[in-house]
């Protein structure tokens, strides 16, 4: 169904300014442009990417007043012009990475679509513009091509993936960034073999769902570093079979005691926080000759990196991965099936669910080390 | 056959301090001890890395007096105990890079052979002594575990590649090193795929041997970097299809540049000079979401390299790779079937020969920019 309606007074959580609590306020929600889809959130999660955000106070990460997440499954109210893949009814996740299957880097390799080179991160991608206007008719910014603390949004259609309806909607909901990152980057990023070993700094759930994708493809030992000793309980679940405490080391380096328990070094080391000293840590603790070190976690203001080029002359890589380095549309379906058919495990990373009107509660979960996933329900 | 005597008076090209020239000496050649096998070397050439290292005044990269040489081919001339891989009049070639075959690392993934990990670059591997004496009986130091600039040397087994005797020895001599790391880094490090662009900086013979294996493995466009513009000519028959003369590029960095010509950035950045702010321009030049940039070029005293990782985070990524990330016991001699198949060309890359005696001349020539490889024969 094509619309040419703005939907009047839904509710969206809006942040004003860096680290205020989100509010509750009634919005404007435009049509769908050419190739845009609007959706009806079913329901959408807090991501350490929206805590970045709602951090940055100024710089060209800062977007304020907006409509922040981006980890959200939902249904398509009405299309665009030129929308086929989707139509009203379908489910679907709005994806960060985009995706438009065009592109020569949709086509060919990478997952860093280059159909709008000048998108900004905080409008929509095809003309710069926002989709919301506040109650007295102010524009509000768009976040990651998505703004999912919305009960609609606007999406475009590179930025949607459908999925089969099968999925329940809270799974759906996982696998649109943080489940998918983790999972994605041992599958496309990394490629870990059967037998490899993996060290995975931060086991939030980007790091947690690292050591599911690693138990998937064969690992052979998966060691889980992180200060909250309570992780390790959890961890164990998704596939973590040793835990370093880095507070508990003594005189050694995190990096030390992983040579130590790999001889000579982890095969893949994944840095899931986004501290610089953390990133040169897993590089110190990836192995001589082969070992990798996937960068997943951000930091908008962190520190540079310095490496001398003959600790990687030898061998050793370092890689970022957004997304994992998964093609949304071709990828997170396959992910989905993988859960149908019992492979992929998604139950243990929702550790909390609020409604919407709550959402200030999931962002204190996850800032208090409480909470994996929080399912934020817009209407329950 | 296994030998106990030592053999008096062979001449080696000893050198007694950086940066000074090789003197033409009497020497002495141990019988090989268990594992290892003394060699009757026929050619050797001359590599950046005998360079680097001739100029190393102090430090833990500084060995004199010492023999250098580590791209050659030579013949078995007798064996120590154990060694049943190779036998007296084998052809073979000595290797930088360790490839015990036993050790997890080389039955498993990546060529860092954790078999002698004590091993100093200057001394045999087993037993960290040298076989080599000079006419005062002081002992010389071995370089690489190859000491190639001398008629006979002592190798050990993990550091030999037995090759046909189909290949000529000149050709056989230049898959002992420099060329390998080229076309190795092709299809083992960076494993470029067809249709791919890459861009190549320092058109030495690494870097040709780069431009080699890019050609071979369906590279649709590869770019050449060097500040020689006589460069170009001979790169063109290696597979390069564009220059760029770094001196020539105006206001604009070669990053730029090779953005530009590749639409966004080049697939693949080699690095075969060895220095860290040509890596930066590599990594500046490499694709966003998918760019890799591949160090293969050394600076024993080079500074760090500088990187924030939110340059990395979008799916870049940056790899190093000795002797081109091959195994060099399974792949030089795959290596050598492709140039017999002629699917790999090597002729180009001998620019020059040289008798022994003359082997500052090598030097020469090469700190000039004038030569790829000067064979250097033995015995002519």
């Amino acid at each position: 169904m094509q619309s040419c309606c703005t939907i009047h007074d839904p509710t969206a959580a809006v942040c004003r300014g860096a680290g205020e609590p989100l509010v509750m306020e009634e919005i404007q929600v435009a049509p769908p442009k050419i190739g845009e889809v609007r959706v009806k959130i079913i329901c959408t999660s807090l991501c350490h990417g929206d805590i970045s955000f709602w951090r940055s106070e100024s710089g060209p990460f800062s977007f304020f007043p907006g409509i922040f997440g981006h980890e959200a499954a939902g249904i398509v109210e009405s299309v665009g012009e030129n929308v086929v893949e989707v139509k009203a009814g379908d489910l679907v996740l709005p994806v960060v990475q985009r995706n438009c299957g065009e592109c020569r880097d949709c086509k060919f390799k990478g997952n860093a679509c280059t159909k709008f080179p000048a998108a900004s991160l905080n409008a929509m991608p095809r003309d710069g513009s926002s989709r919301f206007l506040d109650k007295d008719g102010q524009p509000l910014h768009h976040f990651l091509f998505a703004s999912s603390f919305s009960e609609y949004t606007v999406v475009d259609m590179t930025h949607l993936v459908k999925i089969s309806p099968e999925v329940p909607v809270d799974k759906a909901c996982l696998l649109s960034c943080g489940v998918t990152t983790g999972v994605g980057a041992t599958m496309k990023a990394a490629q870990i073999e059967e037998g490899s070993t993996v060290a995975i700094f931060g086991l939030g759930t980007v790091g947690l769902a690292v050591a599911e994708g690693a138990r998937i493809r064969g690992a052979s030992k998966i060691i889980g570093i992180d200060k909250n000793l309570e992780k390790f309980e959890i961890a164990k679940k998704f596939g973590v079979t040793d835990f370093v405490n880095p507070t508990s080391c003594g005189k050694d380096s995190v990096s030390q005691v992983i040579r130590e328990m790999t001889d000579g070094g982890a095969d893949y080391c994944f840095e899931c926080v986004g501290s610089t000293s953390l990133i040169r840590e897993a590089f110190d603790g990836s192995r001589q000759g082969c070992g990798k070190t996937v960068i997943l976690g951000a930091d908008l203001h962190g520190s540079p990196l310095s490496i001398h080029p003959l600790e990687i002359l030898t061998g050793k890589s370092i890689m970022g991965a957004t997304l994992g380095g998964i093609k949304p549309k071709q990828d997170i379906p396959h992910l989905a099936q993988k859960y149908l058919k019992k492979e992929l495990r998604l139950d243990g990373f929702i550790t909390h669910e609020v409604n919407f009107e709550d959402i200030n509660k999931a962002f204190d979960l996850l800032l208090q080390g409480k909470s994996l996933r929080c399912i934020i329900w817009m209407d329950r």
